[in-house]
């Protein structure tokens, strides 16, 4: 059986898991102080570049965004997110059920432009009536997209400059940030990210954990950030699962390896697509590919190979969603190859 | 190197770490859609003798508290809990987070009373004042409670009859249900507590789980109880996570196993302790023992060995948590005996 | 001293201020249960057409939407609004503070429409991840608009019919309901709004009281509605004071009355403009008039007439609100006929 | 018809009306911003004393503690309250609805006691489980209290001292202030409360307006308090209402007046209820007066006269709160003797 429905279908990477068996019976303490916990902090900072940063493990996504953002805003402060962003359309109202309204720009394959941030922030502070509206306390960006985008490292420090200019907190969902930090043109890394960010999350889930995500705060922690996580159901009282999960991703460049896998797989997905005269509905540089078909060929296709549905752009077509993940072998795609 | 700090110092029960080692490769739909999630809710449904009912997994214990009291819980409407509860001490205000108000009664070695909790809800009820007042809306019990201490048949059922009575849904925390059901002489067992409570949760996280908690709902689950999960951020992508781990848990009663495991460690515990001339604050029939020690015995002790500060009981003494578990072999109580 | 700034500038109709002074000391329960208020609720439900209706006073625009909108959506719910709706711009995030989304829809000179609205419901309700999603669980619309347009009975319907159709509720703010209502070839009336809308409310504060809003469930109240006001702190102890203000508002069409005095002086106003050459950025048919003046103007008049800015068309020039009301007597379109 | 109801069972105090009447057509700016309001706060400001302070006008009393303390507090910080607060049973879980947990100590005679509050404050800020615990953010007093009684000065800087100890803001509920700075015998005044309080509300409602409440900050207020008030829909478009009415009732002395006038009749009450051999339930020197009656006779009395239900200090007997106020004069109190 196959699938690319998405990128957490099957369980950890082998390395995660045969570590979560060597160390099983070591005995730490719990809520995050133990030493796999530290070990992998040390790594993820090293990693990014900001020894004097702070790291956090939650177990998911949504949790993560929705916790950190309340961290990061004040009481009359909202979010700015482009209008495809996963907190404003697949969060089931996490962002609102904390307080935080999200202050929707239009989005350009997924992405903010930095231009139009600007415009939005100028206009509201400037508004006469700006107490009876949202600040913009803070920017969400994902990255990867949820079009499997990226941004470029002018992107982000232009987004960045004038998140600085207005006052405003920059976070960066990395839910797929192993498949980014892959891709082949990229000139985003770690490093930068963690310069131009005030919190981002580096993703586990859908990058070979079982569960879990890294925040990282590369210069400053919102004061009492354990409160929010426990607070909000977060707190993980076997902080360990998380700990040794990202202790072994940041061994030996695992993460690394893991997205270029998901990546290397989907340049060879794009060009199977290609062979069989699918076309794609854009151009993206990681694992996730967005392929247009007709109605009846998507419909027969899912009935053989779980995919996701994405979109309808137009009666007659459906665009629908391959992933690839560590997991996805060329014994996949060869599979693949026969069905379509 | 030993410990008796709590119950979630070590990994997963070897058998659940295997399991997930066996099942890791196979694909699956995620958000709860497995199949191994299937498996393991259809048999957690028989041990509970209500086939009829659902079964969802979250992370962790106070997640779980706050979204099924929200779900459980009109607006106009607060929860009765026990003055020691842990939603009421231990939760950093994670049911208030959700606007749920917590009506605390006297604790009796950490239980609620059904007198008690019939004279709170006839007197709120019958209060003139009671719209502007917060209805008793639902019952939280933790079984065992915090101080270790199981509720009879005998209770649970007057506590219950009490809810039906005045229209409040009786929800029953079981963190540590394991260690509760294989107690000596209790007469509690799963479909009892099925029959008597609208939700509760089987806990895993300190009964062999790497993480998970298993809420059942025996008849009737809150509608459109899946977006309350995700909106508060407790939707795991990897479903199968939990899925594997208490399909395991609920195999060949290996749930049961472990709990026996817990509490005859704990008898012996109780021995051990009792040899070395130390008093114990109540009997507790299962894995937590509460020891009063003179603070320069306990200083000194805990230097050696982790174990957990519970409270002061006079300025002399202190009241120290001895937690067992199902990796609390005889070698840790051999070891515990040097130290004492 | 003149002022077109807003509807609110002045204290209350002479008539209601007579009014509260001749009840002043007559004894009277709290919290609504007064004999002003039972009769203002008799005849505002006569006014309406739904005799078996309910009527709750409230104090404020922001607060009456906050706290219905809370009370109509269930958890998983959120609210479909145009964009520039007052609770999506204006209320400085007070419904997502209740845990409500806001679903936002463009706008057509201020107005959602129904094909919209329905390609939305369909869209959201047939999305394979829904559950992900907030579900559309009401439509706010606000007639007059915020752009001082009105709904037809045509659109009304059509909209609810939509509502209907995907069960959700319709709920209309009628902040100022008394100048849609007495606009010239509106064929919309208090019957209809009773009709089509699950919820609405009809304006005080903007339309000649002191403070108050009159909001009616013309069929269905929802369950525990006060517990709802009193949790959100918008009980008032002296509910008279809302009960004696409406009683005089619908005795004798004062309402209606009030409404029509601040129509005429809007359309006097229109021509007033219109001979000082000023172009209106849209044509409206109640009491707000929105002016486009060059930049210098626009500041000039303002040192002189408080007016409220409202938007920038283009860098040279400035939209300006004029708002008449109840109090905006020919004197004063005398004096500002001398200043344009 | 007479009434002991309560507090609020008339309109305004006349002279608050007739100023209403007066300023009723001079237009001024919204939102609080009129000149009115300014006035009222220099008033205001200087009976306490603190001309640096700051001055803010809510609607009632349950929103006003709701706003206020939303904003003194943390996210992960609580309000410690006695167990009688009006804040923990008679405002239908307001606080929580904003998130904050409510730490509840004993009450004595309805007032907290200073020994008890650094008890709970050193206990849990020492609590190695404090990170899973609601930090002691801020106190809330009433004074009066739910009782009638009253602090003494060496009371509130016995509290103030242990509130500055351990970091925590003093907030006081003034609903009632005016009776209680015009009790016989209190060394309480409205510069002390100003600076042992971090904010504290001059009760509008209860001593001569028709609704409205005085929010002081005496020397800082939380930033963006304004954006506090709108979100939970607590801005008053024509904030002149409150304005107006402060200005008067704080022009002349006439709040300590009308305090005069409450007490008085309150003390004239006791002889009564003494001359007709009703004891009551405690000794209290402000408008509220608490009687124990045989129940046939409180049933029997409440027929005729208006009465408030208070608590059953045994099956044959009632508790029946007489409430005074500035409009209640001898005839009520003639009539009253004839009744009994």
């Amino acid at each position: 059986m196959i699938t690319f429905e998405n990128d957490y279908s099957c369980g950890a990477h082998p390395q995660v898991l045969r570590r979560l068996c060597e160390t099983n019976l070591i005995p730490q303490p719990g809520y995050g102080f133990d030493c796999f916990s530290d070990s992998a902090r040390q790594k993820i900072l090293a990693a990014c570049g900001c020894p004097g940063g702070e790291v956090y493990f939650l177990t998911g996504g949504t949790q993560t965004n929705a916790v950190v953002l309340s961290s990061l805003l004040k009481p009359w402060e909202g979010v700015v997110a482009a209008q495809t962003g996963h907190i404003h359309v697949h969060e089931a109202g996490a962002p609102e059920a904390l307080g935080a309204k999200i202050l929707a720009l239009p989005e350009h394959a997924g992405k903010l432009e930095a231009a139009e941030l600007r415009q939005l922030a100028a206009t509201l502070l400037a508004d006469e009536n700006v107490e009876h509206m949202v600040y913009p306390g803070a920017v969400y960006l994902s990255h990867p997209t949820e079009w499997g985008t990226l941004y470029s490292r002018a992107e982000l420090e232009a987004i960045s400059a004038v998140c600085r200019e207005f006052g405003m907190r920059l976070y960066l969902d990395g839910a797929r940030l192993a498949y980014g930090l892959a891709a082949r043109d990229t000139d985003v890394d770690l490093p930068l990210i963690a310069s131009v960010c005030d919190a981002f999350y580096i993703g586990g889930t859908k990058c070979g954990a079982l569960c879990g995500e890294a925040v990282v705060f590369p210069r400053q922690t919102p004061p009492h950030f354990i409160n929010f996580i426990k607070k909000h159901g977060a707190l993980m009282a076997k902080g360990r699962l998380c700990g040794v999960q990202f202790d072994v991703l940041f061994t030996d460049g695992l993460y690394y390896e893991i997205g270029r896998q998901g990546v290397e797989t989907a340049e060879k997905l794009k060009k199977l697509l290609a062979k069989h005269r699918i076309p794609c509905f854009m151009d993206t540089p990681t694992n996730q590919q967005f392929a247009i078909l007709e109605n009846a060929r998507y419909q027969a296709l899912r009935e053989r190979v779980p995919l996701s549905f994405w979109s309808k752009p137009d009666p007659e077509h459906t665009v629908a969603r391959f992933a690839t993940a560590w997991y996805t072998t060329d014994e996949y795609l060869k599979e693949l190859d026969q069905l379509l």
